[in-house]
């Protein structure tokens, strides 16, 4: 047993499809990643998911390439396969190189590096970084 | 009884000066992060942490500026204080703006929310993501 | 320096403001919480996160205490300590005794435990638990 | 090889067989999961684990489903995929409808993203969170 | 309001006291720690946790100070602050040096390192490694 | 499409050659694990992750054994499954047997044990354990 079922567009109700429907238009795609069908289990986990990641998307301060890069070094950071995929790939075809991709995990890897030894040593603040 | 002293360049051994010197004119300043006198405790720790550090944080394919927000994304996500605010501090000081910070927090919630959705749904792989 | 400032109900805009309002109502409460007037640095963020804890606290096929009860879980998990405060402190006003959150740490205590097993010993899923 | 290998009923030591004899009681199966064919590797791990479990699964002031559904929630947002199938399985046998997943799922996530930004933004503790 | 309240051996019930009064003489102390006083606000679970560690720290193929580091290390990784703290001091207390601190540290800072880039790249398993 | 490809020897560049050929040279081996040959994408992650990995395992204060079992302590931890399998193999051939692997999970399981429930109960630290 499948521990979650696809909702595809033929089975989905009329709250379901617009969501399908807007992603599609707003991506230029004729199909929708497992991600969306997937979590379509659960309705208005599906809207505001879609929504947040709309707008949280978007372009503005930062540009469309620099958000999907952090989204791949968070999600190379917590571990997950499926999303660090999808967003390595999205940030492949929005003009990520091999080099950028190496340089953004270094930087994870050095961020990570310096979370632990702040950890392990209970570094405290230096006094002009307290509130 | 603190839980690790910080080691001032005074009491320094040679090998740990030559790190806190380099550092300093790397960055153009008179004192050094408690970060780097904490971890000088294990001076081969101090030595790897800087290199790789200076390495990761030199502007290559992406700019300075692009590589200490990555930093901040993925200190927030892990929950770092200390790193966090020592590098949100140091993204400000190369003109990272209050928008352009919320727009980073922003990207991190919605690469977390995916990943919890990911995980909570056990979502497959699409097929064009399989290796 | 403070990491973030509040934006306080004199200095926010209307989107800020209407976001305010709403929680007050909903909630019945003369003041709103520190989470809320610092997430309103990125007035979007603000808004998608209220909209969706609404969304996702609304009791529905579960109540109230239930999905509070939940939150504390998640939180008490991540180590958020805000959080696990803040949502502890409305669970206890919805009810829950000490009683029930001593049984609610000890669930979350087996399950992190089981997490750590199944890592540590890499075991494989039983045959009725694959997809 | 393995990385770890089930110690089947026939191979095990009097310890391990009393704690598998009182699984199949306590839960009227005829076999056990991998979960504790693995750990039996080391008898004390398992017989604490089950212990544990035991202790911390049976229903108190907090009934048997609630229990299993936090079981969910904590695997979900820990990401540990055997735990995860495993209690799902187990809450739908208790009678966990997809609704109600959706809800359980829907609550770690607006948990995990409170968590995210009070970390991001480094919210300070309201005065009447304080200890 | 703290969040939890310590229970005293003077307000604590018979099951408390008996678990108070095992740590003392195991211990050869006076006084417990706040860990236990804390938990015990739900006694089974101060039950099984001193059974729990009592067994696990009690030295057997691997001696007394290499379970305490390991224990560190763990805590570092996980930044729990209180477990850090504690068990260095009752490691330093079993002859554990600055130098050998650090060299935990270290080697707690390459297996993050290696878990983070072993995730960001996606490396497959080497064969010889697959079950 | 591989989210990442190895890099053979035959089309590796000099700086990245010289790191294998210095793998092989300290290991003993004639081919090196799929770790190296992923990260080399990157040539300066595979050079300053090799150098703090060889520094750090290098036996020093703590022996080269004990550092595995952290290094293995740490990925069970953190769920990595290549690092995990790949430092257990390691540890194996310097003489873990089973049971001190049992004990070793047994120890990351307590630790992390307690690390959830001081989180959970928010136990402040003893008077003795502060700054």
């Amino acid at each position: 047993m499948p521990h979650s079922k696809p909702i595809h567009y033929a089975d989905a109700g009329p709250e379901v499809r617009a969501v399908y429907d807007e992603i599609k238009a707003t991506r230029g795609v004729d199909d929708i990643n497992n991600f969306w069908k997937h979590i379509a289990n659960h309705p208005p986990t599906l809207k505001h998911a879609w929504e947040s990641v709309k707008e949280a998307m978007t372009p503005g301060k930062l540009d469309s390439l620099f958000k999907e890069m952090v989204f791949v070094a968070v999600s190379a950071s917590n571990g997950c396969e499926y999303c660090l995929r999808c967003h390595t790939d999205a940030a492949r075809k929005q003009g990520m190189t091999d080099e950028m991709l190496g340089e953004l995990i270094a930087v994870v890897n050095v961020a990570t590096q310096s979370n632990i030894l702040a950890n392990g040593y209970q570094i405290p603040l230096d006094d002009d970084l307290k509130d």
